[in-house]
């Protein structure tokens, strides 16, 4: 393994910067009084990497790659393999240069990623069960046309490609404390990293994982790649298995420390970012704001920056996760209530949540069990407000003023 | 009525800007490929003035106005009434100023917006069963407080601070042509018109209004304000029933059109912009971006600033309405099946759906009609895909390939 100083250099990230000038956004960086006071923190600013070209960082180091390929090499084309961002960067790299990309995707791939990649230009090979064999015929097809295979982050020229989000984040908050970044393979990480060592070497950097694909910490403890077996995380953005040699040597040298936060966080994560910040993003590129929001790490009084790393989520996937992230932030009541008199009682009951403020979201008529008085009707509602206390009061009121009671509900009333 | 020059003007809005200068966040001007290729446009960008502090514009006007207060005035604290916007950015005016404010909101409104606003220091008064009630309330407690009162719009230094957005979004986008704004009461666009013709009086100001609240087109057509007796849109921010002298004689002067949209376009849009531009928009910040993408305005070869006011939205409102833009936009299909061998026949069923590349959102098991066989199960389901042909064929696939009749939907099928 070679010395992470020889890897990735800051020289190398300023080359990849002015490469990428006029070809990617310099996206916004934008402030959160809420993060902040739910943090403690002096300042929260999300690197919003989402409002990027492709809807993630993926174009700047793929941008860079594809840049640097000899006349030669760019004539066969380039090869990768990915069902995700990595994709889109690299097919829009390769229609901005000329360069002709080939992308072979697992079969399960959703059509509207294949169409949006197939949108910048790039031929798309639909194979493989797994990525895992999607990446193989992605190899083999490297050879076959004398290509070049472009990998999502074991690269040299990706990471500095990457890493320009560092510099740039670096002039949109100068005195910044502490930067979090999601990790997956480890590729955007390691190139922020060298670039804010490179700025100024005080600034904390710290990845962020899913519970269920939290390979780095264990890595770093062992001081050897530790590979995962099993992976179980809705943030297929950073649902890798491991790390390798190169960002394994650069986080081990220039990151802080690696936290993990679970689906659940994301969730909230997720909600936070679309309620306050109005901005949509993918599970991981949640993974930091999350961090924040469930302590995992401590930055009281400091300068935060929260790299989003990403935003390619289906609308329909987005809707779902806000949900559970708004019961998670205790603004969200399911509640199995027993009716005395249907359909009659269904104005009081709609009449008592709305005065209460609240927003009646769902209302189903449920299977009666056995346990069930006869002359009651289960119905199951969901209930949104704006606080666990708001909710509990809903239900109390419900209780109360209406032919209804609440059998069972997630919500701690008096 | 005053002479519109005699109104609002650019140096007034010039003023405005010096004093908002480190209040308000200069939000980012956000460009979209998709839309410029959508509407044939050079270029499309999108002013995100849902990325503002309090979620909207609002606080330039609410700002603006409070800074200009007297010492008694000010001490005597500052009256609104608004269930939406206006009431958070009068709110964080007070707050900011040290002047005290009092909001009246109907008793409709969500303890979320409440909550949201007494965050900001203001004393939240619940009264009225319509949003004139309130209002009227309270211009009430004005009188007896000897208080100011803030109007949402019919106001020159609200109108002032509303102007500034047109300033920036030209020193950002330098060769605009053509700037889309919505219009509610018309306080955002009289401002922003008035910048643009000091900026550049080439510069096309086109309102658009949701046509179950379009009342300044008939307005100018027949050079009087028209008031409008029912009002149905789902654009909540804009659904006001007129402009006022102040907002019609700016209007008149420096607006070049006003058009109109649908609600179904406005959910178009809603699901365009956060899909694309990875951000979340209240129905009326949409209003623009739904004129573009239904072709109200042409906009061929030009260079075009949307400006998206706000992005204050129940999460469930908002997935609510991009699941409508979803269908709109030939994305979502509907559809009745009639299987045959339930529950055996969903693997099948899950697995062709899997293999078309789409997604499975919903699936339910739904009552029996007599014209249903009776050895079927009827069962609707909702699929998301990449385009209308990508559904029907999916829908094709289900017919041919497994024990599943579609026995409806909103797909053209062959």
């Amino acid at each position: 393994m070679k010395d992470a100083s020889a890897i990735v250099t800051a020289a190398d990230i300023r080359t990849a910067r002015d490469r990428l000038e006029s070809v990617v956004h310099r996206t916004p960086l934008d402030s959160s009084t809420t993060l902040a006071t739910e943090c403690d923190a002096a300042g929260v600013h999300l690197k919003l990497e989402n409002m990027q070209r492709t809807g993630s960082f993926k174009i700047r180091g793929a941008y860079n790659k594809l840049s640097q390929l000899d006349t030669e090499t760019a004539d066969n084309g380039v090869v990768a393999a990915s069902a995700g961002n990595h994709a889109q960067g690299v097919a829009l790299a390769g229609q901005l240069l000329d360069v002709d990309s080939t992308i072979v995707v697992p079969e399960i791939t959703p059509a509207v990623k294949i169409e949006a990649t197939r949108g910048y230009g790039a031929e798309v090979i639909v194979e493989g069960d797994i990525y895992e064999d999607s990446y193989e015929r992605a190899l083999d097809l490297t050879d076959e046309r004398g290509a070049e295979f472009v990998h999502p982050f074991d690269d040299e020229a990706i990471i500095a490609g990457q890493g320009t989000v560092g510099f740039e984040l670096a002039e949109q908050c100068p005195n910044v404390d502490t930067v979090l970044v999601s990790i997956g393979g480890g590729g955007l990480i390691s190139g922020i990293a060298t670039a804010l060592e490179a700025y100024d070497p005080s600034v904390r950097v710290i990845g962020v994982q899913p519970a269920g694909a939290a390979h780095a910490k264990p890595s770093l403890e062992a001081d050897e790649i530790h590979r995962l077996d099993d992976i179980d995380t809705v943030a297929e953005g950073i649902a890798d298995a491991r790390l390798l040699d190169r960002t394994f040597a650069v986080i081990r040298e220039r990151v802080d420390d690696v936290v993990s936060v679970s689906d659940t966080d994301l969730a909230a994560a997720t909600t936070l970012l679309a309620e306050r910040a109005k901005t949509v993003v993918e599970p991981a590129g949640a993974a930091p704001v999350a961090a924040l929001l469930s302590g995992a790490v401590d930055v009281a009084g400091e300068q935060v920056v929260a790299v989003v790393s990403g935003g390619n989520v289906n609308l329909t996937d987005h809707a779902a996760l806000t949900r559970v992230g708004l019961e998670a932030r205790g603004r969200y009541a399911t509640a199995r209530l027993l009716v005395d008199g249907w359909p009659t009682s269904l104005g009081p009951l709609t009449e008592t949540i709305a005065d209460e403020g609240a927003e009646l979201v769902e209302l189903e008529r449920v299977e009666r069990t056995a346990a069930d008085p006869p002359n009651r009707t289960p119905v199951e509602v969901g209930i949104a407000g704006s606080s666990p206390v708001h909710l509990a009061g809903v239900l109390d009121a419900l209780n109360e003023g209406t032919n209804v009671r609440v059998q069972s509900s997630n919500v701690e009333q008096k």
